[in-house]
């Protein structure tokens, strides 16, 4: 199989190089970016050395990228990717974006939050949690993978929603993320001295990543959820930890809670369920495609804590997509992606 | 002025010295530690030199220590500051304890979560959120110092609460603390190497700063209040931030919440409000007694969200300990307490 | 091939665990603790779950262990493997020891700076820099793995002085280690606390892997070596970066210091040249088996200085081991050893 | 006294005002920024609330800001100070250049280092490295504040060399500094993603602090030296650690090398000596002034390495200037300068 990236320079399109590198399957066809066109990858990235020395290739190659290719991986800012969907629509690539352009189904809803016009409304992309939406993801032409803390959010929070066992006007998710999630731009606020040995909220009210949950959940309800997300900026590279708060319903006891994980999740090899009592630590998946959750309950309260960890690169992004992927393509879903996680 | 420590040789011991050696008008008498007794505290810290040579002696000496200080902080683990308390009561010293044991006015509270009987319930002490309860601190025999979740969670919650322009049946405070909060203790979970690249939450539904947080905001509401508070544990040294919500009740808008605040902080020095939309931090903060206070509504769901942010050691433990000694003592609150937080 | 670790609980061991994770020849027969005999060892490390669930053993048992390993991995502190290694000498298992009993020829050296009896004197152990020792390291039954910093300090260097391209009186090595090399024990010097935001040396001029770093640098020149080494502790938890410094030889080019490094390591799979002006970073090996090297010529000072990088629990220590094992057993060199390094 | 700061949005800029707002006789009078020009400087930095809110403004305003202020601090890149200086030469204000535009006496050899045209040769500036050049920072005009590196590893060896202790053709100084040393400027080496858990050297055999040690070690010998510096990048905010290997000349003891630091250092309370054996740390001179220097002997090869910590942006800059401000200006040396170490 033949893979290209589009956008291979930013943190999640190396860390896709990463993941592709150990996948038995696969193959990089052409990785591209506008700003370091010509230059060889490993100049930007010294550590691929071994794996990866290739020339970057502007987008102007696009219809080469496309015919050649069976999977195309977009790792573009939201925006791009459709362009390069309208163009894929008729070519023998399929397209996995990690951007936010095909996630919403609503693209009126798409437009309020992101102020771009959503130009290929006709799409028909697939939303790509792949445990919850196994069987669409395999007959995807276009895959909308998932944001990170979409991922980690909709994931802890769907089965007590799926089994009603909480009271959906009452969820908060309380998010936190290392700053690989910025990105490798350049702000002031993703700077060293800014961000280690600090921590604060941003996006209150306001993150792009709040429709989306709220898009999933709602399908899972089977009614419509609105929500609060509140995200937070950690000084590490790699992690997301998410922390939900709802009220449970009359009646509803640990073993219900229980149940309902394991029901959904009993056989998923990339959710490893902590349990009641049980704390999920970013640092106990880095750099793998593992999800912990773990809950409790405060009966003082009558509500349900629930906590998430993902690595933001890999399941909140890159690993997903390789996940997505392998069920699109007929492959092992675990191919590429059984590395353990980085400890300590 | 004459104070000693007892318990010198922990991160609030030594912030104590830290910021007592910067006050106007007072001198340290004695310092203690039962593990060093004899050695040289600059031994432990060797970044006391040029501020402190002294000899750590043992409580033994207390006798002399109640008698010949006029001020006594206490710096111990839980359960050993009634001990020292009982045999104040009739010496020069006023008490400032930093510890748990005189904060919960129902000693019966205090027993159910800290698992040791009360042993000095008559002791009378006066809780020291010095903003909340000036007057009070100013005749304080027995002061219980605030613990650091807690003067974070109640100051950034009073006004909202002593207002009622929130249903109190809806709290939710998640907060986060960097290391220094564990202490010096030895234990795996606070090594470097599981602590740094690293997030995750303890004491879910069952932390001790609870109930101590549901005392001083029912104190405030003039009824009841029981609420949710989960700690996660930060890789940064210094510093707290809460993130609390709550619904608001029916009618409530911006200006009523921009009011109540400025109305009950206003004219305090070390709180100071970032209005609507701001976000605080906790590097703004560090090594400063200062709370930082910002907040948001969410129209979508009628909620509030408040953030605050404090360093732990200052005015979660040493700082607000010296401003309640100022008070005590009848010194300008601000003495010894107008370092600038150290930025970058 | 069955392998069994003696002392799997620290970072070591857990490193070999997960690079033994991914080895396709590889199961695991025995793990050690006399701490925690009989717990699981993924109650100890959580982010082991779907990949290791098994009871750990004492030491008690180690006929069994040893009559049912091929190969026996040592994590041990110093003065411990001695006693395994006289017991394993009419054994099947091959033994692999990550500490420092038998990298030093001369026992009476180690008893020197190791302060304790060598038991075992007649072992006949191959010390095991697998670039450095091929040949020998295939036929070892006693294979001494070695130290983490000497493993990037010797690489480094032994290209300079086997080519004689430099005054061997004038080396100096600085070198610099994340917080996993002094594994997880309780100690105040490792708690977070104490790391972060902190530098400094350690053992200056009396660092134990001094002799070993002079031993193998002799061998190389043919010619006793003494030399300066001087450890620091950087906050980081993996990585070591050492910078050598040495007086060339009159005439030597930078040419003939290119020339020295590709003919000894331009055939090497795991040291990655970089040439004249490369710097290597601890970051671009993290998690691999990788060694970068870089220099520089100073032509002001005629001196040349030499950087090294490489992961101190991966090629200094699990992972060498690991390289070691498979050139013992006659598999290819880099089964198991192919994850690249994580980053950001 | 009134100071104004040329540069204020910079980490040295804000450090100022950080030091100056606890200086007992200084009063900000303006502060620039071309950037940000009409910007208050508190939105910058939101830690500066309830200490500086006040305006930025341009250099335009250069003759009111150097009609109206006492001393005025320039804390702009290489090569702008000079302008500054030829302007004030005839003004009311002495200048102190926290830049590189003064420090080296021949002004070719600043050409050649810096690659600008020196533009302000007859400046007759002082090099202020307080301690040693006490006498003239008091007459000075236009004060050249001495480099982060440079004062950390000429204040560490000025002894060795005035006393003639070493062989100065033996010197090599490894010094590794913090992130704040890079300043606030968006460079993609200086993202968080890129410094944390990452350790690497830069500028090898090549950075501009390399002439200016040379200077002042030459100076304090008698003789021309040449040295070797290499400057590493560390991942914490503010430190410096140099480490500096020199051949001690025959005969010389420990003793010796005691006397050196004591006659010359005894009396600084600035320059706090840690002795044979004494390790300094960046964490213990965090926030401060502080020089702490620390030495060993190695008998073993006839060295001696030199230790010392900084806090790069007090001593190594704004504190440093403060210091000199206040011996221009006949205050005591250590006003606005007695803050403890910010630890842990």
């Amino acid at each position: 199989m033949k893979a290209s990236i589009i956008g291979a320079t930013g943190y999640t399109g190396v860390e896709l190089l990463r993941l592709l590198s150990g996948h038995p399957d696969v193959e990089i066809a052409y990785i591209t970016s506008e700003s370091q066109t010509g230059a060889d990858i490993m100049d930007s990235y010294p550590h691929l050395r071994r794996f990866y020395s290739q020339a970057l290739v502007s987008m102007d190659k696009m219809d080469a990228i496309l015919a050649e290719s069976d999977v195309v991986f977009v790792a573009l800012p939201h925006g791009h990717a459709m362009e390069v969907g309208k163009r894929a629509r008729n070519a023998k690539a399929r397209l996995i974006d990690l951007g936010a352009d095909y996630r919403l189904r609503d693209t009126a809803v798409y437009e309020t939050w992101y102020k771009v016009a959503h130009t290929d409304r006709d799409a028909q992309a697939v939303y790509g949690l792949t445990e919850l939406n196994r069987e669409a993801v395999k007959a995807a032409k276009i895959l909308a993978n998932p944001g990170c803390y979409t991922t980690a959010s909709i994931l802890a929070l769907t089965p007590l929603v799926a089994e009603k066992l909480i009271d959906t006007t009452t969820i908060v998710i309380d998010a936190k993320s290392g700053a690989t999630g910025a990105g490798r731009g350049l702000k002031i606020g993703s700077l060293f001295c800014e961000v280690s040995e600090n921590f604060q909220a941003y996006g209150v009210a306001s993150h792009r990543h709040t429709p989306e949950i709220e898009q999933e959940l709602s399908k899972a309800a089977g009614a419509a959820i609105t929500l609060i997300f509140t995200p937070h900026l950690l000084p590490i590279g790699r992690g997301i930890l998410t922390t939900s708060y709802a009220k449970l319903k009359t009646g509803v006891t640990a073993q219900d809670v229980q149940e309902a994980y394991e029901k959904m999740y009993g056989g998923e090899f990339f959710i490893r369920l902590l349990g009641q009592g049980g704390c999920p630590a970013t640092k106990n998946v880095r750099g793998s495609n593992f999800v912990d959750i773990g809950w409790q309950l405060d009966p003082r309260t009558g509500r349900v804590i629930v906590m998430s960890a993902i690595d933001n690169l890999v399941k909140g992004a890159a690993g997903q997509a390789v996940q997505n992927m392998n069920v699109m393509f007929g492959l092992p879903e675990t191919a590429g992606l059984t590395q353990m996680p980085l400890y300590p």
